[in-house]
């Protein structure tokens, strides 16, 4: 077993380091995985570039990276020692148990959340992690190592979905068709969705939604008008402004809005119209209980999140990952730590 | 029977007249019903005061008027003859009952919704009211007459809550201690909350509405800090842009704001905040499926609808009943049309 | 416009006779439409075979049928004129629309409902029928007049797993592989079940579902213990009492069980362990806004109405039709009145 | 400090004996609490009588009692020191905290949980216990000791009027008014039930319930037609088969029934009515998230537990405590082990 380990480290503004730090050791309830694959997420380019998002500020060094794919090596005492060489999914985050939210379902909101690349707390560029468990989720062989990296973005959009109460038959608005359009995207159609429209200016990104969701794409700079389209439900996707607006205008009457993507700190909303027609506005933090669906819709084939990969990078090239985004045809960038066997 | 009634119909910006009208003849589902007494709410003024309500405009002459108890006195030929004699609260909205949103619980949201006193249709400051009989509700003897009218208000209350989700044990955050703020307090006390909180900046209506809904009155001027509630929801019924933002700033994690008080059209909003915190805000439009609960809670002493009676006018005295609320301690004026037995 | 029609009547036992009788005449809210293509259900056999189901007993001759597909020919004053020659699907039932349960979106459970082919009230096998034009869906020129009527049973399986919960990555079990079950697998694939295992023992069936809905097929015969399932949903679509028990072993602590197929008045059931494990146990009857879900689902794809069709029948040989379903293959006879253009 | 204690174990069928035993130490995230006062419950007297209730078998010594109210004496390394001295309201259950039912708001159907006085679980008839601290949920001095003890039937009440879906305005009717009959209606009412039946064979008990929570008493016995009711919910309390199917009945189209008390294990029930109506039934098992109600609704006096307390015990008397239900009037016993300051 190895002592120590690389860890791709955010150092400073815009500065990664690779480093050598001793191999974590689980505690008695937690596994330690050899990660495996990560995938990049907005999140982790925006600590790169800007060192904090809204009041979570890098204040020492961090390592980046929460989409995590990889195998248990090693497990505490209270854990099942047969779990060793499992391969796993990773819910990056540690509640803590105990609070109201914790009990009550809605782990996600516990004010004492740890969160893997959130600060001061250390996420997965890097050769081994430590959490528990039990949020270290089994997957079957025929996934990938990249597409079990990328059930924690799927996560999101199944979250996103449930929030706006996605059902058979529901016309869904998202707008934004980046990563995380696509996920909410590609969720909304496994919940059975059967209108899906995604919004975005750019053509390439458009046309290339509209073959990985079966999703029907329209142009919000040309024309559109969203209040047409008496959607069910609407899914903010982009952190855009005006996309914000444009979906509130999109809903009908008691339909459920959800900002998903991260933008502005303020908006002005038609707050009287959000009420007359008894809109519901609300927005997601994170996710409860998706890894079992979201495992489940991708070993099936009814989400295929390999489709989603554009650019595979190594340990060493972290930061040349962060800053594939600048191709606007870039939909997820993944980490390889290390080589698996799939 | 008569055959012509007296009507208090505006007639342009801020006048009044007393008109000689026919009586309307009931259809084949309706009831005709003389009206008891009827409740002057908030949109009554604002119609006489400023001609319209946002999109919804005052273009001809308009009898004002939808807080309404009365007495069946004839009805169409597909409803029960015995109903004729039949003391009853009036639902005042007439939804077409064919739509999706009418066939799903939603009949409020019904586009072609004809409701009591909204341009072009007639309310009931008047001696007969015509209605669909099923949205007539026959009240107990125990209920007076400015009671039953004031089911109304009653029923704004009880969807406000239901919206919120106010449950036993609940604390809800209540921004105004007017009319609508006191019958969504009395709504949230009768449905279990246990904490109740209502700012205004006026003492004599928090001293009011702490002697009425048992409630804990705060003000909003006075260095109190809302996000010290952790309130599970929060009702706005006060119309004010600084108590919206407050009541956002009070809720906990995942709780619920409802906007009931009408304001501004636009207002700039804390969306991140409401995200990671996964709030929802929604407002209500009328109501659903109310009257039932609200008839009961009076009925049973829940809610003791007559303490919020502040004036009693006559027929030929609407104008003065809608200008009564220029005193602050003003809650719930009441027009008496015909006089009835209690 | 013809002013005779020809209708297939059950006038007793086992008797059915193809008669002369006028055309009959919309109402105003109502549509004239002429049948195209209608689907032959269960309980029109149970009528027909047994002249009762439960409580409701054929007392005079009556036409059957209530799985409908046709054109409207024509319409009442109160409904667009432009309808006329509009393709629709037919949602068999009169509620009406003034009761609370109709107010409330639970119109299925109105006291006052009149639905097709329930004593007293006619069904469709006959060349024209009338029904609230809002009762009547509009439908796509991609649907074939067969799977038009087929939206009707489709409505069942989608209402089932309403009532069951069924959501993305679901557990969903189903007791019998006949239409019942065949359209509760498919609604329940459609909804984003990712494990839906059907029992039945008869094997043709059970290799036939398989294809159908992609489900695993099990044979309760043969030492298949439901207790390993875990299932998040049950579906009872067999009738049989011991599919039922195993139905209720096969679930999770907070799972829910449906009864969809009819069997014994009562049944023996575990109330101690359903409490201890708080499985939730109801059923379903009929189906409350599921035609526009329906429609959506099978112009989209998601499901294949056609494929359940196993034999296709005129309006003269309704008797014919009515006892195909000793066939243990006959999945779903269809009743060709008019052909259409599809 | 103390090193050992006094503790009323069940060491044989229907033999319990004053024991010593050492004082317990709290693990890391447990409080120590001094036992002021304990309940009996009539799974308690259960286990005295029997030594089994349904699969769960008393083998060994067993230490019952799990209606407990009492104070903090010491508290593990993990927990915040300033609540030694806290007067504490114990919720009786230790779930895993991991499994996917913990983590999503059904901690009460953890199939790893341990719960007070259930074997091989000891109880709270003693001087001494420890619990996660989290579970220990300080009180309000207003709360007498015996009311602490019995925020734990009162949540039992809550629960089960959680799943039937109690609301304003419900029309709720419960079998049997013991016990739990009584913290059932109380919970009811707390809710907002406006219309509360308690149907009992016994005219003294049929007496004190209406006095104890403002419900109607009827004699099931006395040609009482439960189908008269059209209840929302249904609260069986007694246990009694008969009593089960009156209250199937007794619910409207899409009612609620909850099974609360324990019967019989198998009971013939008409599946029929079930499905066709759409009534739901389901049971309760513990409950969740309760005491933060309780405690609310205790401490503003909405429900008063003290008018429960028919007799009261020393730790010496837990056998007599035990036998004290043969008095049809008794209601609530308490054992009281420490006298506190109230």
């Amino acid at each position: 077993m190895d002592t120590m380990m690389r860890a791709s480290v955010l150092t400073g503004p815009q500065r990664i380091e690779l480093q050598e730090r001793p191999v974590p050791e689980p505690g008695p309830d937690e596994a330690l995985v050899r990660v495996g694959s990560v995938g990049v997420c907005g999140s982790d380019v925006h600590y790169y570039r800007h060192g904090r998002i809204g009041s979570m500020v890098v204040e020492g060094p961090l390592v980046l990276g929460h989409e995590v794919g990889g195998t248990i090596v090693a497990v505490g005492d209270a854990v099942d020692p047969a779990r060793v060489g499992q391969r796993v999914a990773l819910e990056p985050q540690r509640p803590c148990r105990r609070c109201r939210r914790c009990k009550t379902g809605q782990l996600n909101l516990c004010p004492d959340m740890e969160f893997f690349a959130t600060p001061p707390v250390d996420g997965a560029f890097c050769d081994y992690v430590t959490l528990p468990a039990d949020f270290a989720h089994p997957v079957p062989d025929s996934l990938s190592d990249a597409a079990v990296g990328l059930l924690e973005p799927l996560s999101v959009g199944i979250w996103a979905n449930r929030k706006g109460g996605t059902a058979a038959g529901s016309r869904v608005f998202i707008t934004g068709a980046g990563p995380i359009g696509a996920v909410a995207a590609l969720s909304a159609r496994a919940m059975g969705a059967t209108d899906i429209i995604v919004s975005d200016p750019v053509e390439s990104r458009r046309q290339r939604i509209t073959e990985l969701a079966s999703a029907q794409a329209v142009d919000p700079t040309a024309g559109f008008d969203p209040s047409d389209l008496e959607a069910d439900v609407f899914l903010e996707c982009s952190g855009a402004t005006p996309a914000l607006l444009d979906g509130l205008r999109s809903l009908r009457p008691g339909g459920t809005a959800v900002m998903v993507g991260h933008g502005d700190e303020h908006i002005s909303l038609p707050v009287q119209d959000i009420q007359v027609r008894e809109v519901t506005l609300t927005g997601i933090f994170r996710y409860v209980d998706t890894w079992p669906v979201a495992i489940s819709l991708a070993a099936t084939g009814r989400v295929d999140l390999d489709a989603l990969v554009t650019a595979r990078f190594g340990l060493d090239e972290v930061e040349t990952a962060l800053t594939s985004d600048a191709d606007p045809l870039s939909m997820k960038s993944v980490v390889v730590v290390n080589e698996g066997d799939r």
